[in-house]
C-alpha cells in the first residue's frame, strides 16, 4: 500500500503519531471513487434520499442527550506490576478464547471474573490489576479562550447525531414525507485505547452514514430492505458472496432500544479474518426523542395522511470508509501465475480505479501525439501516463495499481487513427479508433 | 440559504454552537460540486499534479517546525470594565478605519498605540485595558488516556502541513520529477476569536490547497501561472470580472521568506464587500527546509537534469470552500424582475448547481412515466422530482435553488416520446425526445 502510493504512515518524517495514516495519490482517488459510489447509490439515485455535511464541533448538550458523555467508555484497568493499560472486556475474551462475551456485563462482574478465573497480564503474567475505570472514547478539546469545563466540546464520535438533530430541518425546508432518508460522509474520531490493524480500526475516520426515518411499525420492512440494498451494494463493488455474510445480533447482545441490528462481516486477509464492515440498525425512535426530552424542541413527524403526530422510527446502515478500502483491497490483491511469469494484479470494480486510464508512448517520440489522448481522456475521467520503461514494465506497473485499461500510442496511430487498448484483468488487446476511445471506456468503467 | 436547504445553523436545537454551521441537503451538493470543479480542474485535468488525504491529528512536532507551536496566536486584550475580550490589531485598526495597519507591529507597540491615541473599548467605552497576552488559534486535544502535556495533540490549523510532510513519500512513489504539485482538500480548525460574517470566517472549514513544488529560480513564472489559472478558474465557475481582483502584497506585508504573496479578492455582497477569497503565495524553501530542520530527514530532491540536491521551492495556492460558496451565491443571486412579476433566480454555474434536472409531471396521473424519467436521468446526475402544486409554482422553486433544467412530462408525452426542457436563465423552452434527453443535458452541464 505504501510504495505503490496508496497509504503513508501519518506524519513519518517524525516517527508517525500513533494509529493515524494518510492517503496517498492513488488511495485518495480509491476513497472518493468509494465515497462517489457510496453517495450515487444512497442519495443521488434514491428519491426517498437527500444528503448532509452537519459539523464536527457540536453543542456538548447532543452528546449528553445522544448518551456518549455518559455511557460512550471503555472499562481500562492497569497491571500494577508493569503499568499496562488493558480494556478489561478484552483481557476476558482473549484469555476465553471469545467463549465469553462481555458485552453485558456489569465492570464489578468483568473485576470478579478477573480475580477468579486467573486472568493475567498479557505482558508480565502477573495477576495484581487494579480495579476498572472508566474511559471516555470522545477526544475533548477546547472553544474559545479559556481551557474550562465551560467552554469543552468534542469531536464527534460519529455523524449519525449530527443528522438527528437536522431532522426538523431537513424535512421542513425539502418538504419531505415519510418514509426518507439523509445520508453523510464525514470524519469522526474516538479516542481507542486499542486501535489497529492497520487501518481496520483508527482514532480518525470517515463513515458513510444513512439515517432512514419511516412510519413505527414499517421499520423491520425497511431494515430487511437495507440490509438487502447494502450487501448488493458490496456485491456491485466486487465482493464476492463468499467473503461476506449477515450476522445478526443475538438477544443478549441487543440494545434495550433496539428492533433488530446486524452487522455485514467481511473475510479479510489474514491475520484479521471475518471481521464486522458494515452495521445496519433499527434504532426506533431512541435517538430523536432522546433529543426531543434534552433539547425541548418537539421532533415529531405530523404525520398528513393519518392526521397524527409522531415520532419517526430509524433505521441505520453505518459503515466505515477506511474499512470499506482495506476489504476492497484484499478482495482486489492477486499474485497471478502466469505461464512463464508471474503478476501482482488489483481487480478493483474499474469505477473505484484509481486510475481509469494509463497512455503509453510506445516510444518518447510519441510523446506529443500520446499527451493529446491523456489530455483528451483526462477531462472526463482520472488517468495516469508513463513513457518510462519497457512496455511490458508499465503493463505490470498498472496491473498492480488496478488500471482497468492501458492505452497504447504507437507508430501506427498517426496513420489509423486506433489505439490499442488492452484490458487489465484478460491482458487482451483491442485496437479502437481514437474517435471511439472515450465511450469505450466509459461505458467500461459505470457503476 | 436556510429556508431553501443550503445551510442550517450548527446544533440548531440546542441554541446553536457559536460560528458552527450545517450543509443541508442543497448545500453539501454545492460544496460537492465545487470541490470536485476544483479537484477535476487542478488534479484530474493537469499531468504536473496529483492528489492527497493527509490526517487532521498529526504529531505535534508537525507544528513546532511549521512556526504554529510558536507563532500561530492573537494578540488579545481585556476590558478591566466589562470583561469583554479583543484582537488588538482588530482594536486599533477599526478605531482607526483601517488607516493604520498593524500586520508589522511588537505587541508593545501596539499596546503603546492603543494608550496614546484614545482608543477605547468599542463594547462600554471605558479606556482601561489590560495588557496583551498572545493566545494560540490551535485547538488542542489528548491521545491516549492521560491528558497531559505528553499527550497533547493539535486538529490542523492548515492541510498544508500534511502535504510537505508527505513531499517525499510522494515524490518517490509516484515517481514524480519536478515541477509536480500535490493537492488536498479537507478540514481544518481555527480557534478564532471573532469568527463571523456567516460562512466567510469560521472555526471549523474546508480547505483546498495545492503546494506546487518546482526548481528554485522557476518559481516566480509558476507563481504568475497559478495566479492567472485560480483567476480563471472562478471565471469558468461564473463569477464576473468586475467582481474579482487580484491584489499583490506590499513588501511590508510580505513574510519574510516569501517571493510574492497576491490575494485573490471578491467582491461580497453587502455587508462584507471586497474580502479575501483565495491566497496565493510562494514560499520559497521555507516549509520544506523547517521539516528538514526538525525532523532531521533529508527532504532534498535530487534532480537528474543537473546532477545536483536541491529543497525544490514551493507555490501555493490556497482557497476555503465556504468561503467560496458564499462568494458563489453572492454572484448568483438575482431578485429578477419580470413584466408582471418577479423571481428569486440562482444563476449557478449548471455543474454546480445541486440538482441538474427537475423532473415535474403536468399531473400526479402522469407519476409513474415521470419517475421512470426521474430514474433514468439519476443514474447519471443528481435530479429531484416535484409534483407538488401549480407547475408555475414548481418552476419558480427550482429558480431559486438554481436547477438549469426543469423536464416537465404531459398528457403527450407518451404519444411523441417527448418532454418539456425549460431553460432556467432564459425561460425557454425546447420539445426534447426522450432518447436524446440525457445527452441534451450531459452537454449543458460540463465543466
Amino acid at each position: 500500500m505504501k510504495s505503490t502510493g496508496f497509504v503513508y504512515q501519518g506524519s513519518e518524517i517524525y516517527g508517525g503519531l500513533a494509529n493515524t495514516w494518510d492517503f496517498g495519490p492513488l488511495g485518495i482517488e480509491l476513497k472518493n471513487n468509494i465515497k462517489n459510489a457510496w453517495w450515487k447509490r444512497f442519495i443521488q439515485e434514491d428519491p426517498n434520499n437527500v444528503g448532509l455535511q452537519s459539523a464536527i464541533l457540536m453543542n456538548p448538550n447532543v452528546w449528553v442527550a445522544s448518551g456518549h458523555v455518559g455511557g460512550f467508555s471503555d472499562p481500562l484497568m492497569d497491571c500494577k506490576e508493569c503499568k499496562s493499560r488493558f480494556r478489561a472486556d478484552q483481557l476476558i475474551e482473549e484469555a476465553t478464547n471469545h467463549e465469553v462475551n462481555c458485552s453485558k456485563m456489569t465492570n464489578e462482574e468483568m473485576e470478579d471474573y478477573i480475580a477468579n478465573h486467573d486472568i493475567v497480564c498479557p505482558k508480565c503474567g502477573a495477576k495484581n490489576f487494579t480495579g476498572i475505570r472508566q474511559f471516555n472514547l470522545m477526544f475533548k478539546t477546547f472553544q474559545g479562550v479559556l481551557e474550562d469545563a465551560k467552554s469543552t466540546i468534542y469531536l464527534r464520535p460519529e455523524t449519525a447525531q449530527g443528522i438527528f438533530v437536522n431532522f426538523k430541518n431537513v424535512q421542513r425546508t425539502m418538504r419531505k414525507k415519510l418514509p426518507f432518508g439523509i445520508g453523510q460522509i464525514g470524519k469522526s474520531f474516538r479516542n481507542e485505547i486499542t486501535p489497529g490493524n492497520f487501518i481496520f480500526r483508527t482514532r480518525e475516520f470517515e463513515q458513510m452514514e444513512l439515517e432512514f426515518f419511516c412510519k413505527p411499525g414499517t421499520d423491520l420492512e425497511w431494515f430487511e430492505y437495507y440490509c438487502n440494498a447494502c450487501v448488493q451494494f458490496l456485491k456491485d463493488l466486487g465482493l464476492s458472496e463468499e467473503n461476506i455474510r449477515l450476522r445478526a445480533h443475538d438477544p443478549e447482545e441487543l440494545a434495550h432500544y433496539s428492533n433488530g441490528t446486524s452487522d455485514i462481516e467481511y473475510n479479510f486477509s489474514e491475520p484479521i479474518g471475518w471481521g464486522e464492515l458494515w452495521g445496519i440498525a433499527d434504532r426506533t425512535d431512541f435517538d430523536l426523542k432522546a433529543h426531543q426530552t434534552t433539547s425541548k424542541q418537539s421532533l415529531e413527524y405530523f404525520d398528513q395522511e393519518t392526521n397524527s403526530k409522531y415520532i419517526p422510527y430509524v433505521i441505520e446502515p453505518s459503515v466505515g470508509v477506511e474499512r470499506l478500502i482495506l476489504a476492497i483491497m484484499c478482495e482486489a490483491y492477486e499474485m497471478q501465475q502466469l505461464e512463464n511469469d508471474e503478476r501482482l494484479v488489483l481487480h478493483l470494480h474499474p469505477y473505484l480505479a484509481p486510475y481509469k486510464v494509463a497512455v503509453l508512448p510506445l516510444s518518447k517520440k510519441l510523446n506529443d501525439q500520446a499527451s493529446k489522448v491523456f489530455s483528451d481522456l483526462a477531462s472526463e475521467f482520472t488517468c495516469t501516463y508513463d513513457d518510462a520503461q519497457s512496455i511490458g514494465k508499465r503493463y505490470r506497473r498498472q496491473d498492480s495499481i488496478g488500471t482497468p485499461f492501458c492505452v497504447t500510442v504507437d507508430f501506427e496511430t498517426e496513420k489509423d487513427n486506433c489505439v490499442t487498448v488492452r484490458d487489465r484483468d484478460t491482458m487482451e488487446q483491442e485496437r479502437v479508433a481514437l474517435s471511439e476511445l472515450k465511450d469505450y471506456i466509459e461505458q467500461r468503467i459505470k457503476f
